[in-house]
């Protein structure tokens, strides 16, 4: 959730910074928790082409990330790193002769070894060694050998690198002709100052070039996060979720119709757009639904309605159900005060996740306003996933 | 490396095919197997917008992808589970009575227990349960808790989870005031059929959401596979290199020139471009650097010169010069049959990769031919990081 208020702001008409807002990527909200954050304004002629001017680089001046920031630190202080090194195998392996084969590696690194009864689960080993080294070696049954090394950080590299290579070669003459695949992966590093790891929306593992963090606090409503991606900037994160970076202008884009959108002269309404404090002339006032029923009750009506706040979350789940009914208020209250042949425009979900977004399609059948939609797929930098963005409007 | 053969296909100024080719992301070349793909062929009047239409799937009947197709599976089978749970703490936490507020957890798992001599490292505990579980507790000197917990693929969910919920909240709650962070990342996937780890460029782990193997060969060059993908379509991977997916038209398009070149009736020459098999009027020849050598001594001259083949290798370490020279020779070869205010594109690297980058620049300086150059940034999709592509003209 992005903002626990409304912001409203003097029209504008010239200002470029107005147009400007990002993603609410929100995978759980809470009808308490949530507020919403409401800004009417006048697009500029130019509404598109204006965006190139204002994606703004998150660390200002103004905001209390340039005040925090401290030095860069290309990696993890008194971190884990830890190293895995996998055989698939066609057939189960010799382990009587696999083990005594690799003997001599764990004896040169000064390791010492102890066999666990693995209660009917093939060979399992650990291995202790110097520098806080420890290892674990299986041989599945099923065929399939996993190596583990957990070192410190600031372990001498190539001792470390040795010792895997030594393996990996040794286990290549061991096994010769079983071998389906030899997987080597990327150190995970745990527990180092700069978390690099931040999951998709549907649940994958995903490195980010992240080398500082650049500001974090708990507010009243959620965990803040500004990390610095070396390739995508000023990253935003709330409670653990990516919701926007600098490169992240493909974004802004889809939520405006990408530029297929005549905005000028258009009377706008957009809900949140308030992460990273773009709109320069903002003010805080209020929860925005009690301003979005007045709107209604007054037969106030936009051109564009955009929600850049909640959109799909990410579980269906029963107890999720405030979320949903929450969002078919919003959703209720948006269309609404749009005009006939008018826009709503608004952000979806991770491509992937095919039934939270069906229940969402199911909910716009459920308006008490007949409505439509199109779609869109578009590939958001930071995201490393395809994000869905939905185009609604009266029937 | 694309292919070890040259391709030549009849001019084809209706064909829209002949205009789509994919990227070739080059980790490592080797000048004995390093042979280039040669594509030459008038571009239709509307070159760039032909590209929407061509965007082929791989895994059309023409290939053997298709006759390789078996069954989708969601998931893998014999793999190994594995989970992390860490807690990174202020200061290091009290030992004795952490181990004792764990202990029932794992005595109710019914988990055997074993603490090892960590010389002098802090506290390591394994512990071997039921279907294969493999459990291990360090709690680091200077203020983390890591714990893994490995399972085979097919052990109780609800089980392994409540383990960790449990493990979970029961350090939270004995670590209290004391803990920075809590990471539980998604577990690794080993050694399952579907392999869905495919690094960046700059090495760092990426999780796709690989569902099937569509094709996999050893040829004499190099290991091929295609790998389905939820999102990006079918993926081809050279040696563990993502080389293209069926989302990346944003690939084509910034190696086309980005949509601001006109290339009706212009003569283009493009090295590489085979993969997918896309250029339907090729013919297989030869190598391709003996045919610009003769182009070369010709005298005969392109418009537009089109590499999709090596680009910017990953290393910059000495034993790959012989990979820099090859550039070198293929760069100076386009650069001599490339018409005075003619382009060069390429792609380069993923754009965190900056001294390999650098010494492509470099390279360019060295040319026999006096060369400016300009680059984009470009987000291509199944790549999951920026690229940069390069545009070089004649001074």
């Amino acid at each position: 959730m992005l903002s626990p208020y409304l912001m409203v702001s003097s029209s504008s008409s010239s200002s470029s910074s107005s147009t400007t807002h990002f993603r609410a990527r929100i995978r759980e909200t809470d009808r308490q928790s949530a507020a919403v954050a409401a800004h009417t304004t006048h697009l500029p002629p130019s509404g598109v082409s204006a965006l190139s001017l204002c994606h703004h680089r998150l660390s200002t001046d103004s905001t209390p990330a340039a005040s925090s920031r401290h030095g860069r630190r290309l990696y993890p202080i008194m971190a884990v790193l830890h190293y895995t090194l996998d055989f698939k195998l066609r057939a189960p392996a010799d382990v009587s002769a696999t083990v005594r084969g690799l003997q001599s590696i764990f004896q040169e690194q000064e390791m010492t070894e102890n066999v666990h009864d693995s209660e009917g689960h093939g060979y399992l080993a650990t291995f202790v060694g110097k520098n806080g080294r420890f290892a674990i070696l299986r041989m599945h049954s099923h065929g399939l050998v996993t190596f583990d090394l957990q070192c410190l950080d600031g372990d001498d590299v190539a001792q470390v690198d040795n010792l895997l290579n030594a393996l990996e070669k040794k286990l290549k003459a061991l096994l010769d002709g079983n071998i389906q695949r030899i997987k080597r992966l990327p150190a995970l590093i745990r527990g180092s100052d700069v978390d690099r790891y931040w999951p998709t929306a549907d649940g994958r593992l995903m490195e980010y070039d992240i080398d500082e963090v650049v500001y974090e606090k708990d507010s009243a409503y959620q965990n803040i996060k500004i990390l610095h991606s070396r390739q995508f900037g000023n990253m935003l994160i709330l409670n653990g979720d990516v919701n926007l970076a600098e490169s992240d202008l493909p974004y802004t884009q889809a939520i405006m119709g990408s530029g297929k959108e005549h905005y000028a002269g258009k009377e706008v309404l957009i809900l949140g757009g308030g992460d990273g404090g773009i709109l320069h002339e903002a003010i805080l006032v209020q929860d925005c639904v009690p301003v979005l029923k007045k709107f209604a009750e007054q037969g106030r009506t936009f051109d564009y309605v955009i929600n850049d706040l909640t959109a799909v979350p990410i579980s269906t789940a029963p107890e999720e159900d405030s979320t949903w009914e929450f969002l078919r208020l919003i959703l209720d209250l948006s269309i609404r005060v749009l005009r006939p042949g008018g826009k709503y425009f608004t952000q979806g979900n991770c491509v992937n996740l095919t039934d939270a977004l069906s229940e969402y399609e199911k909910l716009l059948g459920r308006l008490s306003c007949k409505v439509d939609f199109s779609k869109e797929v578009v590939c958001v930098p930071s995201y490393m996933e395809l994000w869905v963005f939905y185009t609604i409007w009266k029937k």
